[in-house]
């Protein structure tokens, strides 16, 4: 069997994991030939392929990003996007294709089968862990690996100065970055998407905190949302579409609690420092395994799946579980973080 | 309500979050006085009990080991322990006891509660990985952590040596750490007690690796034993009680590898550094998930049921699930640790 | 002999190796006793004193931040300042004091044992390395560290994204932080005070770079600034003070070069990040060896004297080698950041 | 002009930082060719030359080990060495040669410059740190901070257990990773072979030690050596040529601290892990700045001479300073290291 591999949406530690564990164990177990797409769908439509061998997979297990770049590129939005595509998978003659991304992604794939022929399973990834059906994807633990060890540094400069130390850390849609991170780093405030805030509250809380002790941590999701009908001078942090605009609502909270405690208050913006870098073992182990369990899937003609982490055990799960829909913080985790 | 606090057994990163947990939880949600014993059983035998406030397990979240120390000792196995128990449950008025650590802790814990009647809710920690009923225990992602990283050392110095670098890792019962670890730092054999392995076949894929590769990396847990009627010229690494003698199996496998490839073979064994230090983001996580879920079990009225991780989910299980049982590395693992 | 210690200025990784080595190698070798202050100089002023023994300095050495808390006061500033910093000296029966701190910090303390005839010793810390007569200074290794992981991470998902990545470090006066983590890190672009930057040429070798690479990594020193007679449509980012405004620069570097480069740029803004958290060894060694030699001096009857590092060996220099003056990055370095 | 380049002895994190800083600044700058040789002086006796360019070159800054791989191989001491490098400049036209490495290499350079007529510069490597006339070699920063990374994880479980934690350091011939990362990781006993030890009075320490603290950490230098005159039940761990036996002196040290203290005593190997891995950001730097040094020099004629690091500044010091030459750790650090 001749399988074809790319990886879509932003690129995260733990992709070329994956990839790797697909080109070894295919190769190996399966006597496939394994072709890579380069720039995500960009590189089908544009037959933009290469034969991919163990020697070209040795040593990226530690290396973030991914080896086949990415894109944002959908074939079924592109002018004659599909036909391409179709005639990609008849020139390489390929049995099947693996695609690694997130929703968006994964979407495409299910559209390009559907209109293409070829059997298609997905392996999830998101630094934003909101894929429904998987208790993780790619890239997640390492994010917030990160995130807390940033946390962890504030701390010590917090305490030394009677400071406010807000850390800006991504999540634009969910709150998983913040709430896991903000509890393992021992954030005071955490204000996620799930669970708009009210800043008078807020300032109240630190305020009261602050009688004992000298310093808080405020970890904010990008897309923390002001509650309505609460008192909020933040400048418009929203854009047309209705997205929070990037890198704003952390500046927006530190001057507005500035404002509000009267103590100092400064801001972090980790940025992209979240989904770079080299992948934790555990993100490392997942995408093996998620590698290890497309490859076995798509030789044993399924499609239309993607793999998933259920506790200990990987599984297959239709796209429909995942499909157009979003993975919240469950109010449990909510609830440690509150009291935390 | 009073309820007391205790760790046994082997220290671990992530008992602190899981104290800290219980405590502010505890005091702040349901009105509880915390009481902490020190060295495990033993504190309680000798009503060694002091009063945990929310400054007490300020800035431990980060830290390894346990505020409580710990030692293994198990009170119905001492003359008088149960008694002296008994007393000091009575003296210092506790309505429930939280027991943080692996089997043997617990499963006093459970007779300990019938012998004095007092409710008792464990929490599992092992870096072992071995406890049957939840996915994870406190400590186990800090070790694979650890011993990932050491793996990624080795590679380096390995490739520009043309060596077999052999890692010894803990694990004397079950393999997680060698196998996880294995998987994630991209060791080449992997050693478990799981799989009994037959040295000459180990020297013959080195040998044929090295064709194309100029070294290997080997990773062994403590527990590795060779297959019945294999060759193996180890000397005794299993004591009298059937126990393999701690740091001589890596040691063996070396000199048994290196007389049977001709090629040098160095040997590193990590010990205690798997065991100790910062905790991970993710064992910070699970110990203040499973703290939060103990207390509020413990005074919920349950007893006799250890906190677990099943998928994203913290659930109560009873100890029989784990009592004298051990979690064995399973066979889709296994599979994958041999492929890649 | 009695000895007081304060910390003073900006906190940053390595305060308390020292604190721990003066009060360690003070009492056991010295015979004296160590008095702390709390929030340097205005410790002093309130006769905030409490005696340090070896069991408060346990553990510390791994701590960031500083055990004594800081302060930015300047006792010859404070009406009324140094009469109490007098009085405190004589009810303390102190016979010298050790000053862990900045220019401004150790120029107090000149000022002070001028005024109140106490001898002094200062320690230097800084993370910006501008302290002239000294190679380096208690935290700058940390904070090095941080910003070279922050760059390494930064990397994958550049080179994944065809994008240009700002990264804005710290350094207002000089540009060590940002010319150090920059080689090391690899970076592409360092823009430091040394050596103001025309916007208009570092876009045209970024487009230049493109050609071939598909991404670019700069580093910003917070106070880098635009060469005069440039274009630079950057707003203000200079106080009334002729300071830079914090935080901006990277911001509006981010702007102009998405402009004219029409590339996607992002920007990290690492902050508060690099000044907190674990000591590097080489800062844990460095705060202990200016620790001991700091002691040593005071009791051999040394005053108005820095520890300093100069190549392997400690020595003592006088205040006036440093007091006032900024130590600039070499034109060998920003010449190596040039290059490469 | 063509230039050679290549490393020898043992390798460590660090070489490619040199390696890309000669082929970078020697083709962009000087308008160099840059030849890379494989696995040492062998590989110029092999004519195993290999073309340079900034794309080799790219991305191995981070990276551990050597491109260029090494081994051990002196040209004067192999049957027809110097004339198979003789024709080996003279095929490849060489203008100079770069050697990276220890006092072996560097010797062997000596050597064969004066045998063969090409000039030569070298470029000091050891993670041992005892290369006479420089601060600091390649891979010493790095080796220090594994250790103390691994001396601050045993730290939490020594407290926790009342034990004894002995931990063996490389250095055979000096003590300076033992001594430095003892120190900066809060050893309590560091033993260096530059002070012979007294293993009862070591044992005394520690008893006195825990009656108030119920840990000890006791670091060991691979050479460390018992001395003369005192007990020491050790088995012999000098080989025939006076070396110790690695991996030896720790066993012994650990046993013989348990049966004198009757503390149980664990050790832990950390072996190659300490010269393999990212470097940190020092040696990144001291690498970057020692290629750069190494490529200016040979360009302008230099030769028999070495890059140093004294203070802030990289120096050129002729071959004869170092040559048969150990610099030990000076008697102040390892009054630091008896004290604290």
């Amino acid at each position: 069997m001749r399988i074809g591999i790319l990886t879509g949406g932003g690129d995260c530690p733990g992709l070329n994991a994956a990839i790797r564990a697909v080109v070894k164990r295919g190769t190996a177990q399966h006597g496939c030939s394994i072709v890579g797409f380069q720039n995500g769908w960009q590189g089908v439509i544009d037959g933009d392929a290469k034969p991919l061998t163990r020697d070209d997979v040795s040593g990226i297990l530690v290396e973030g990003g991914t080896m086949l770049g990415t894109a944002r590129c959908h074939p079924h939005k592109v002018p004659g996007g599909l036909e391409a595509v179709r005639d990609t998978v008849h020139n390489e003659k390929l049995d099947g294709l693996i695609c690694i991304g997130g929703d968006g992604t994964l979407k495409a794939a299910g559209k390009v089968s559907d209109a293409v022929g070829v059997p298609v399973i997905g392996i999830p990834k998101t630094i934003d862990n909101d894929v429904v059906g998987t208790d993780s994807a790619i890239g997640f633990d390492t994010a917030v690996t990160v995130a807390t060890e940033a946390i962890d540094r504030l701390h010590s400069t917090a305490e030394s100065h009677n400071r406010v130390m807000v850390v800006e850390l991504m999540g634009r849609h969910s709150g998983w970055i913040a709430v896991t991170a903000g509890i393992a780093g021992g954030a005071d405030i955490i204000l996620a998407p799930e669970e708009p805030f009210d800043i008078d509250q807020i300032a109240k809380r630190i305020k009261h905190r602050h009688r004992y002790k000298n310093f808080s941590i405020v970890a904010v999701a990008e897309g923390a949302i002001p509650a309505e009908g609460t008192s909020w001078d933040g400048n418009a942090t929203i854009d047309d579409k209705g997205n929070p605009i990037a890198g704003s609502i952390g500046h927006e909270v530190t001057k507005a609690l500035e404002a509000r405690t009267g103590f100092p208050a400064r801001l972090t913006v980790l940025g992209y420092v979240q989904r770079g870098g080299i992948p934790t073992a555990a993100d490392r182990l997942l995408g093996t395994r998620f590698g290890v369990a497309a490859i076995d899937a798509i030789v044993a003609g399924e499609s239309h799946k993607f793999t998933a982490i259920n506790g200990e055990e990987v599984v297959l799960k239709d796209f429909s579980v995942m499909s157009g829909k979003t993975k919240w913080v469950p109010e449990g985790l909510l609830e440690a973080a509150r009291e935390l």
